[in-house]
């Protein structure tokens, strides 16, 4: 019997590490999830995802041929196969993970940037197929982006290209601490952690009553603003039109950088659309230089929230076999 | 006997358009320039420009064969051989220069913006040769930028591209009218004449004296701000140190889209060298993501002023010459 060949597409989060096995059609053939946070090293952490995958494989009724694996992390660099400082993962400096890795395979590992490998996706299965020139944020506990131009991905010189989310909003006067270590990042405001931040400036700022002034600020999430935002809750709507403000603020600057077809949202906020389309169209079009205006299109993701990074991951390992053929 | 091969090379500019008759090694043979502002319809101006360029040709002793006309221009779209709306240019709307050059001739006409021409132009012949991921700024009266990614001109969805001097330094805070009809654009700070607004602004708040003080806005100019920085002037440094803090924070910002090798300064304020390249530098570095630090060599244009774009509009010529064969 011929074995179905696949690759494997990982997603390492700041919470859960989620991986698939993907076919030549981007199918995911089957796939789960371990949780991150638990490996406080990042070898331990490699070995016990490795074997969890193994495991996951050996349960599927038919047999896989493994051409590689495709791996996306915050601050993962293609060129050295590291994760460099991530601010949002247990492990600290520069973790060789392609090196890690290779302690247990020697298939081909690729490392990339978690939103160059949702762009990936994007271009491969969702709604930038065809598309030569288009941008894709995602949307989380931070802000990542994904830039293409003529069909392929933005590396840059040092591979760490696409770094919107830490863009300053107004340098020198934005004062909103970034995990960074500098101030008034763009992914400060505009994240799931932005919007809970921002509602606890308004509800400093305003006198409305608000549902949402029963909670902490552990208690908070973006799915209880979105739901007091979609009851009408005064607080909760200024949070979602300030963040949709301060983002369509800076896509004006990424179109001026790279003229983009379209710019795809990707994430948690994402899910909240006209919430946080609205308003980010809406000043994204009043900052864009006349030359821009009413051309890019600002679009929700065509992919779900769990697979588009897995997919993306996994594609660079397809590109990479099809270019060895 | 031969005929020798060259391509033509013109920078139309707000005040002059400078052309050159290039050849294979990037020797300007010959050239002139006529005053862009003499003539109020391009298809006058195209007439006279095409005569004279034939004029200086005819001129030289050797015979030459022309391979072909690029051009840079602000807002030059070379999707579509186009000049639109241009802020710069005594001509208004959407002016099809292709066309009209090609009722003076059948050789390919390539028609892109002035400042992507002249990033083709250190690519080529100056200091980013052998270099993939590049940005270079030309300052002038505005601010035009080029960005090089993976060797190749960005030129984006519609082939506009690099309109970093209309990004905003502060969205919603920066009050500065820009010639695009927006406010706070990057150019209206960072230019000759945004450093000429920056010099009136800083006089309306300081006490200091200045021999700027004697001066109106239209006999200042960015020569006289620069002598009298030299000389210790108060009023004159300090919007040296704004200019260059304001072009810092943004280069931070550039940098955070396609993580380039080096930045190349060009045109007129570039060459105030430490006056502008030290704060620009220190703010750019304060700005950056960690990542990015202490790695992007922010450098001066190893072209000059006058032949920069020159070159790299014949260069457009050259290339699609070679890829034809």
């Amino acid at each position: 019997m011929n074995k179905k060949k696949v690759v494997v597409g990982i997603d390492i989060g700041g919470t859960n590490t989620v991986y698939g096995f993907i076919d030549r059609e981007g199918n995911i053939v089957t796939g789960d999830q371990i949780i991150t946070t638990h490996y406080d090293e990042p070898e331990v952490f490699v070995a016990a995802l490795y074997e969890k995958m193994m495991i996951t494989a050996s349960r599927l009724g038919s047999e896989l041929e493994i051409l590689g694996f495709g791996i996306g992390a915050p601050m993962g660099n293609i060129n050295k196969g590291t994760i460099e400082y991530p601010a949002d993962l247990p492990w600290k400096g520069i973790i060789p993970l392609a090196d890690i890795f290779g302690k247990h395979t020697s298939l081909p590992v690729i490392v990339t940037n978690d939103a160059n490998a949702a762009a990936v996706g994007e271009m491969v299965y969702g709604g930038a197929k065809g598309m030569r020139n288009f941008v894709v944020i995602t949307l989380g506990t931070g802000l990542g982006s994904g830039l293409v131009v003529d069909g392929k991905l933005v590396y840059g010189h040092d591979g760490f290209a696409g770094e919107i989310g830490h863009t300053s909003i107004r340098p020198g006067v934005s004062n909103r601490d970034c995990g960074c270590g500098r101030k008034g990042c763009l992914e400060t405001y505009v994240s799931s952690t932005g919007l809970k931040r921002t509602v606890l400036k308004i509800m400093a700022d305003r006198l409305d009553d608000s549902e949402l002034r029963r909670f902490s600020f552990e208690e908070l999430d973006s799915k209880k603003i979105y739901e007091a935002a979609l009851r009408g809750d005064p607080i909760a709507c200024e949070a979602f039109e300030h963040t949709g403000a301060m983002l369509g603020f800076k896509l004006a600057d990424v179109v001026a950088h790279t003229n983009p077809e379209a710019i795809f949202l990707f994430g948690g906020l994402a899910l909240a659309k006209d919430l946080i389309f609205e308003p980010a169209r809406e000043h994204m079009e009043k900052n864009l230089l006349y030359i821009y205006r009413d051309k890019v299109k600002l679009l929700p993701s065509e992919l779900s929230t769990q697979n588009a990074a897995v997919l993306g991951a996994g594609s660079l390992v397809w590109s990479a076999a099809d270019q060895e053929q």
